[in-house]
């Protein structure tokens, strides 16, 4: 299978490249970095992208910001940091990318615990998880030629616990092996609409 | 209780209006009618209507607007109309009103059933009303004071059958007062984090 990472520079992203690359080809895509870029705030820079590398049969998202902080102090532009970059992001390459996709291809999308396990500090990312899984369900009914769309929603990485532990006092972290897996479980089988977790 | 109900003219927000009428003092606040108005999507707004109004004991909000279409049509823009209506009107609510609610007092959001349950047309609204889930679960553990936070998901209620019906054929609605019951256990219970399902 020919598949795009998009957010491959990441943690997430890294795990999953390594999970495809023995048996696929795979195009990691970064924000920034790599030999390919896209900014998923922006639909141009969307089609550019798919123009340059062509049609796929699989797309993985593991890119997306949002705000950490008290409920009491945030402001709505700081909650709208994570609706417009990690929701909207992955809102618009599922809008704009189906038409890059194979027939019975498939988008994958990252959502994450926080939103199913309330953490402090967490409620703007408990509420953009909680808008990608509910339009991953939504989007899975209508897309059309076969193409299907996951997301995974997974625990802190163990890679990621000197940036995140603070957040996630008590949380069991889970390997970026174990969460590729979930990508892998997405790409490579036949559902839809579903929401891999792990924990 | 002096519990204010913002989207008082609404088909939700008259069945609330009815239950909480007999036994409590009910402020109706509307979005452009009624005594009391408030546009949601501006700060200064939700300031003004309750310097009005003054300190309360529960907020109830059942006001939002989201585009349905299809998904291979929906551009951006339209899937943003829920973000900012429905999904940002209901947390600006909460990130300002907060100060106006009395100790142990409470909010009652909105959500609904596309989302659990996905239907033609509704990968905006699943996403609006998973945020609005993801938001009240989050928010829940960090309120002070006391203060609670909850939301009703409703299938389509029977008074929209005739507006909302081509959309729902085969799901079964509700009365608006059954709805409005669910409100009352958030209001007049001790919950807090809960999505409180009528089907």
């Amino acid at each position: 299978m020919k598949i795009a990472v998009i957010g491959a520079t990441g943690t997430v992203g890294r795990a999953v490249f390594a999970e495809f690359q023995p048996r696929h080809e795979v195009i990691e895509i970064g924000a920034t970095r790599g030999a390919h870029c896209v900014d998923l705030t922006k639909i141009d820079s969307i089609h550019a992208l798919f123009k340059s590398i062509g049609q796929v049969d699989a797309i993985v998202a593991t890119a997306g910001h949002v705000h950490f902080g008290e409920l009491s102090q945030m402001t709505p532009e700081q909650f709208r940091i994570g609706l417009d970059d990690k929701l909207m992001g992955q809102v618009n390459l599922v809008l704009v990318a189906q038409q890059y996709l194979n027939d019975g291809g498939s988008f994958t999308l990252t959502s994450g615990i926080v939103g199913d396990e309330p953490i402090k500090y967490g409620a703007s990312a408990a509420a953009v998880n909680g808008a990608i899984e509910g339009f991953v369900r939504g989007a899975a009914i209508e897309l059309p030629r076969g193409l299907r769309i996951n997301v995974v929603n997974a625990t802190m990485l163990e890679e990621a616990r000197e940036a995140f532990g603070p957040y996630f006092r008590g949380f069991e972290a889970a390997s970026g092996a174990r969460v590729a897996l979930a990508y892998s479980r997405s790409v490579e089988g036949l559902e839809t609409g579903r929401i891999y977790k792990v924990r």
